[in-house]
């Protein structure tokens, strides 16, 4: 398998760094070879090759067969004109790639849940996931420009039909591999977008009469993430929807360092990040959680190569890790010991091999 | 002052009976000559008119000062055509009358924070204040149309510069009369719309030098709201942004049923209304809770008519209610006496006279 490793800026290069360790470390015991290839993306991107994606990562990543991501982004680059902005690189990278399924699962560690901004009754035994559409919708619809001199601003929510079924069907397919409770999140009382996309749901879930469908408004939703985020499995939704709730629901846990994320082609072919950003205030130190990036290689074996048992590998030595009493700064597990970003590599190592 | 009252559907007609009461009350006292004019919206207005949003309803509301709405929509009319739907006579209104600035402030009661999902160490203490523009955006633009047989849909969001230059003017004199602190909230990193947003609240800032200015993306916004909602002072944000923002704020200090709501037009004309909904479940059973709607009532003293000490006698009454002991079903006032709405309406009328 090919993998190309996109560091990017700030704390990533570190972070994908440890992941790359592990995710050698579990390929070599189960028999498996992994060739790996870095390229540039982001900031560094623009200050090495005048572009946040330059087209040789781009014909790189189209080449692989996953791509794993540390962060983009950076006071540095934040007066660039919009072209010229990290962010660009990852927005750009969706879309050549076709990544139309961003999967954000959100599950609480009990040894972080005391750092949750909820209470523990609320929060404890949340698991949940958020299938976010990631190419359609106001980010990318056309036009989106200024007209009349600049007296007047427009952006475009525009989405195929078939790119709501699409993400419909991944959403059912997922809930079907867990608790078989789906929540599809629309405007659809003043939306047309969301009037068809309650419609595509309404159509789809007579093909899976063993998933439970409920729909709710965006604004409900974000009640209800925070009043009783147990009451959910699988979230479905349109891109801007999911942006929102889904780093809302990031927080829920109060370990927002640990949640990794996948961006799926229909292939089976993705994108792995950590949901947490560049963390530039501490890049170069030594001191970064590598963990959400170690759990995104472990969405990685299961989403593009269907490797199930190295996953769990990886999902089970990063919770034993935690249990044993380690943590990195930005964690706060209660009389835990606090390590750096290579010991706690190492730690993650010592438990997959 | 003519004040119109739409009681809409479910509670609404109970809770606007009892801010009625309260508003003559404290009216009389200090010999204010108010007309009350009772007018049909919503569900109540589809079964007797056809339509959710009368000609003469729209009439009566142009010609008043104030307008006072209880809550619009049920299980009745749901599966109803998008025009024959209750909220689209409250768009509808908003439109007609120019309300462009929903202000909706969120303070917590000591009374009620431990009903909160929130810690009460994060919680403590908060009071904040959403500013929403009500009458652009994502939920107004045109086209909003189904095209090409079905197989694509689209929405737009579209602002007139000067509309965001009078919201941002409006959060900025919010700003001075509070702690002085703006957020400003958008999507700067990708929508066209936001990075004009971006720059008129720059423009503006140096007419108001004495008012803090903070950018923050709504990604990063629903985030923080929850595990800092202290840092926030006023929050200016475009419609959609606000509607789902403001409904996750209105969580956080456990009293939804307390929140209410002002929306103003640029002479200060406004309609008030308490945040939560028409809840049918318990429609004429004479416990539903009226507190939020006679809020509603202060905010219109202190925004349309400026009478700031009759504002103020009414939301201390309210205050010293919940000292007292008292509460409705819905709230959970720690070994308090639980009362229905009328009962609640004479305590709130014993403490403004
Ligand atoms: C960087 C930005 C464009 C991106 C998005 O909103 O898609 C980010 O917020 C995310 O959620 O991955
Ligand atoms: C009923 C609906 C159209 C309305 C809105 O989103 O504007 C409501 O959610 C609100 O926030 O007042």
């Amino acid at each position: 398998k090919q993998i190309v490793l996109l560091p990017g800026d700030g704390i990533g290069q570190e972070v994908i760094e440890s992941a790359k360790q592990v995710l050698e470390a579990v390929t070599e015991r189960f028999h498996h070879t992994f060739t790996y290839h870095t390229h540039d993306i982001g900031g560094v991107a623009i200050d090495k090759h005048g572009t946040p994606l330059p087209e040789d990562t781009i014909r790189a990543c189209q080449q692989s067969d996953a791509v794993l991501l540390g962060a983009v982004g950076g006071p540095k680059w934040d007066q660039n004109p919009s072209h010229l902005r990290p962010e660009k690189g990852l927005l750009g990278i969706r879309k050549q790639l076709g990544l139309f399924a961003n999967l954000r699962p959100i599950k609480g560690f009990d040894q972080l849940l005391h750092a949750s901004p909820l209470k523990h009754d609320v929060v404890a035994g949340s698991d949940l996931l958020i299938v976010r559409e990631l190419t359609g919708g106001l980010y990318f619809g056309t036009p989106s420009e200024r007209r009349n001199n600049g007296k007047e601003v427009v952006d475009t929510l525009s989405y195929q039909r078939d790119e709501i079924e699409r993400i419909v069907d991944n959403a059912f397919q997922s809930a079907r591999l867990r608790r078989k409770h789906l929540t599809s999140v629309d405007k659809a009382n003043v939306l047309e977008s969301s009037k068809v996309w309650r419609e595509v749901v309404e159509e789809k879930k007579v093909d899976y009469p063993d998933v439970e469908v409920e729909h709710l408004l965006v604004d409900a939703a974000a009640m209800k993430l925070i009043t009783n985020p147990k009451q959910f499995d699988v979230i479905v939704t349109e891109n801007m929807f999911g942006d929102i709730l889904s780093d809302e629901a990031s927080v829920l846990t109060g370990s927002l360092g640990m949640l990794p994320s996948a961006s799926l082609r229909e292939d089976g072919m993705g994108l792995y990040e950590p949901v947490h950003g560049s963390a530039p205030d501490i890049a170069g130190q030594g001191v970064a959680n590598p963990l959400a990036t170690i759990l995104s290689t472990a969405l990685m074996l299961r989403h593009s190569f269907g490797l199930e048992k190295e996953a769990a590998v990886i999902e089970e030595a990063v919770q034993q890790v935690l249990e044993d009493g380690y943590c990195t700064g930005d964690l706060d597990v209660k009389g835990g010991k606090q390590v750096g970003t290579k010991e706690m590599t190492r730690l993650v190592l010592e438990r997959v091999t």
